[in-house]
């Protein structure tokens, strides 16, 4: 539930496996070899037999490549696992510093000319291989797909998931299976398309209605599909995991084995998309002589733009996660001044709560758990190492979210322990003006997230403060917790439709002292017209749970904003009331008292 | 001041003027013909000779464009103008809806296959040309550029105008054209070009810190120029107009029929910006063999980021307008009550307290003077036709400006005449809490107009309004009153910088009942230091003129917006109140009072 940073790989072990590696590299007759963290499937989470750059380094950041030659190791990591990575990896790996050197910056300037960069063109997308081949074949290094060489020396790799597939059910999904695929065959036939190939594990998991359990914490099937222009599916995954469900006559079910053959067989123009399909897909298509349209997977967009019964799945998972937050945070009130409590004992705690719904698929990804200064390291994740007590006077900062058969939660509440100081108090209130800026939002159809950006920081701004990450991301329902096209951001340029689930959470972090998150899950609707106003957009809330009121300042929130305040916690009071013990009751009512 | 709408043509002189036009187009041997309002520097204003569409069609509309064939004549017109065009232009002519349907669209279904739309290569940019053969090229019609048959068939043309051009004082612009010209010589010297052609009448007067007076109402020399890469510019214009300055011995002036040789004889690459320049710039240098270089005019973006000198200037012009207007709505406040007052006696008394300040240059604009319903007609100018008296228990916007030449100023302020309804003042605070919202807005270096936007709209579009224009434009000194490229709107993608001057200008409209607009000018300046705060980008305001209280409805403004509000009446009352008669310093006092 929470990692340690010795995950697979001993320091010790990395030696001599980087010496086998290199091994492998001169016998395939390459230069350079990549190892990313990334599977076939481009997602946040892989499965232990794809963990091969953990294997290899003994880094386990989500994102992250390294990259060999014959006298020199790379491994790139992002501005979240500067520090982690120097603790993960031994000395012969060097940490480089990612985005602002890639692995083609780095090699262009360590290959010399003719040299050969080996990779595995399963784990690498189109759009990722082109670009490194911009910044390669200037410099005169010749990109070559191979065999994965790490999976030639991982003795005791382990095999693929094989869990066992579950149908997701019609009055949950909202759409048949038949429904969503006729709808998207008629979209290839419109676009002159005969097929997409559909290598995200959530997109074919929505088109099929299934979920399956390969992956931690996203309920996924891990398969390759195509989707052929009048609707039918090939589906390639292990039969034996599809067993207890019937996908329907529509859709055939193949061995992984049998993706290339069938891809070959394929008749074009044949969608792929660029930016997520391992470059094999169109590598394949291509050798065929079949022609590859590149386009998005066609899954994304309908995936996002949930159904009413969808909605509606997702307001229940959050009145009954709220509940468990709601004993949560009433627990955590009564345990927490003796300040002897540890990160880990809360983060334990949390779960517990949540298991005690008896409708917990498992929680939706590592619990982020920061008291004091640990706060204020946005992708903190609590370790044996790092673990401390929470202490009188400091903020702890709990995010968490639960996988539950009718939604995906995702929520983050600060919390003070005794008494805050007045800049915690100041801090905490602007976050939270952000943080109802969007909650009360309402706009013109067409704006995208990057419209709505402003809005949650615009109070923070006139403070001289700001926060490093987006405002929100996209959630799927028992699916990712983080899934596109949209987002609140400033990057976003796609159009927020009615549907779409998404986080709104602003934050301020303060280095060295404190971090403030305050986030709800809401969802886009048809705004309720204002007397003879215009058609807008707008946000429904799906997260109760109160937020601490000793962290605001009512001096500094407008009347509309304190409204909005009250009006929230009597919905939290009437909606979760009901659901939680006498004692979180109590508590529950002082929380969320109007002020 | 303000124009009436038979300003060139009455409805009996179209049709024989449209008879002479359509045999030189027989002459001529074209199936069509085009004429724009635009004149070769494609600007808000044009001289009285380029009057080419009014005096063909009676039109006075500042944007538009006839489109002529044997037997039809469509005039394209926005928005603004649907009503005008009517009521202008006789029966011989179709008013089209531009840009929903553009001439290139019309004429498309108008004009068989081979026909020849003949068009003045000086009036039209290669960019609109090159969308329009886009279009037509596939309708099988040539595009042919030809003599201007207007000009032909025009036998009492005016002449080109011929107003003495001023040095513009280096105490105000801050820089020396030499430095300017140096600076963009290497500008083109690091991008390769040898050249660059300046067409736009205020870069030229910018760069040569020169003034003009051969247009209304913007204070420009009508001219061409070319930017040579070592600093020298040649300036193509009439020496008679040069006679009282001396640009110095880098600028060489030559005649206007200088100008065709000249770049016939320039060495390429040569800068010429695709989205202003006239297609016969690109001909005339493509014809001779020279690279043309597509890129911006050098000048657009260093004008727009204002020097010290010129905003320390701008800030004076504001406070003198300020005190002219501090008069006006003195004297309004009493006259206005009666209900006799008209518009068009509003319009000529706001002129006469500018003219009273003995530095008014000119007004910058044609006053936006609307009362009741006329206010929520946006770009309302009142004619004989339209005048009305503003009557009790109404709203008056009135949006104006002057050119002084220290500085160019645009405000709108709304006032009420009695007593307003609840729904006004509701309106009026919503528009008002957006307006305070981009004036005290900070915000992280690398934003756009477009990210500021959405703050100025929120508070209204939380009751289901909006405003169909953008929140802001550029504004320069003692030059247009409208320049780019930096804008506060949804499409625009430029980052504000230090010195750009804006205008702050959220409205709205009640079609048939009221309009409000509130507008001040603001410039972009480094945001001072809060604590160990980001750094950031501000707005200093430069306008000084109170707001109506009687239309601020303080319960639904926060602590912020309300402390903003009175501080600034606070500096208002400060800065303005020395400059101002006794009466309408008691008017000010009270005008001022914090709420």
């Amino acid at each position: 539930m929470f990692q340690t940073f010795r995950a697979t790989t001993t320091p010790d072990q990395g030696p001599p496996r980087l010496a086998a590696l290199r091994s492998a590299m001169a016998d395939e007759g390459i230069d350079a070899f990549l190892v990313p963290r990334a599977d076939a499937h481009q997602g946040e989470y892989v499965a232990a037999r794809d963990e091969r750059l953990a294997w290899l380094t003994g880094f386990t950041g989500s994102a992250g490549i390294a990259a060999l030659t014959r006298d020199a190791a790379g491994i790139f990591v992002d501005g979240r696992y500067r520090l982690q990575v120097r603790v993960q990896v031994a000395g012969d790996f060097t940490p480089v510093d990612w985005p602002a050197t890639r692995p083609e910056d780095w090699l262009a300037t360590r290959l010399p000319r003719g040299a050969v960069l080996g990779f595995d063109a399963w784990l690498h997308t189109a759009a990722e291989v082109e670009r490194m081949e911009r910044k390669l074949a200037p410099a005169g290094v010749v990109l070559r797909p191979c065999e994965n060489l790490i999976d030639r020396i991982w003795t005791d790799q382990p095999s693929p998931p094989a869990g066992h597939a579950e149908a997701y059910p019609v009055e949950l999904a909202g759409r048949t299976s038949t429904e969503k695929r006729a709808e998207l065959g008629r979209v290839l036939r419109e676009a002159g398309q005969m097929a997409a190939v559909l290598t995200l594990p959530d997109s074919i998991s929505w088109l099929l209605n299934l979920r399956g359990r390969d992956l931690p914490q996203m309920p996924v099937l891990q398969a390759f599909a195509i989707l052929h222009a009048d609707g039918i599916v090939d589906l390639f995954a292990d039969p034996a995991k599809l067993e207890h469900v019937d996908p329907g006559h529509e859709v055939r079910v193949l061995r992984p084995d049998r993706l290339a053959p069938a891809l070959a067989a394929l008749r074009g123009p044949v969608r792929v998309d660029k930016a997520t399909a391992p470059l094999a897909v169109s590598e394949i298509l291509t050798a065929a002589g079949i022609e590859v349209a590149w386009g998005e997977d066609p899954c994304i967009l309908p995936k996002a733009r949930k159904t009413p019964a969808e909605i509606a799945g997702t307001r229940e998972a959050h009145l009954r996660d709220g509940a468990a937050m709601v004993e949560f945070l009433c627990w955590l009130d009564t345990a927490a001044p003796g300040g002897k409590l540890t990160e880990i004992e809360v983060v334990k705690k949390l779960e517990t709560f949540r298991r005690a719904t008896n409708a917990l698929r498992g929680i939706s990804f590592d619990t982020i758990c920061g008291a004091g200064e640990h706060g204020a390291i946005v992708h903190y994740r609590v370790t044996e190492e790092t673990d401390r007590p929470v202490r009188p006077g400091e903020l702890l900062l709990i995010d968490s979210g639960g996988q539950y058969l009718d939604g995906t939660t995702d929520i983050t509440r600060t919390v003070a322990v005794g008494a805050p100081t007045a800049e915690m108090r100041d801090c905490f209130t602007r976050v939270l003006k952000g943080m109802i800026a969007i909650s009360r939002a309402r706009w013109p159809r067409g704006l995208a997230g990057r419209d709505l950006d402003p809005l949650a920081r615009a109070a923070l701004w006139r403070a001289g403060l700001d926060y490093d990450h987006g405002t929100g991301h996209g959630v799927g329902v028992f699916l990712g917790v983080h899934e596109g096209p949209q987002r609140i951001s400033r990057i976003s340029e796609i159009a927020l439709e009615p549907g779409m689930i998404l986080s709104n959470e602003p934050g301020y972090y303060r280095e060295g002292a404190f971090g403030i998150r305050i986030e709800n899950l809401v969802v886009v609707e048809e705004a309720p017209k204002i007397g003879d106003g215009r058609d807008q957009l707008a946000f429904e809330t799906l997260t109760y749970v109160p937020i601490d009121l000793r962290l605001v300042e009512p001096a500094i929130l407008s009347p509309g904003e304190r409204g909005w305040l009250n009006a929230y916690h009597a919905e939290v009071a009437r909606r979760i009331g009901p659901r939680v013990g006498s004692a979180a009751r109590d508590w529950l009512m002082a929380a969320t008292r109007a002020i």
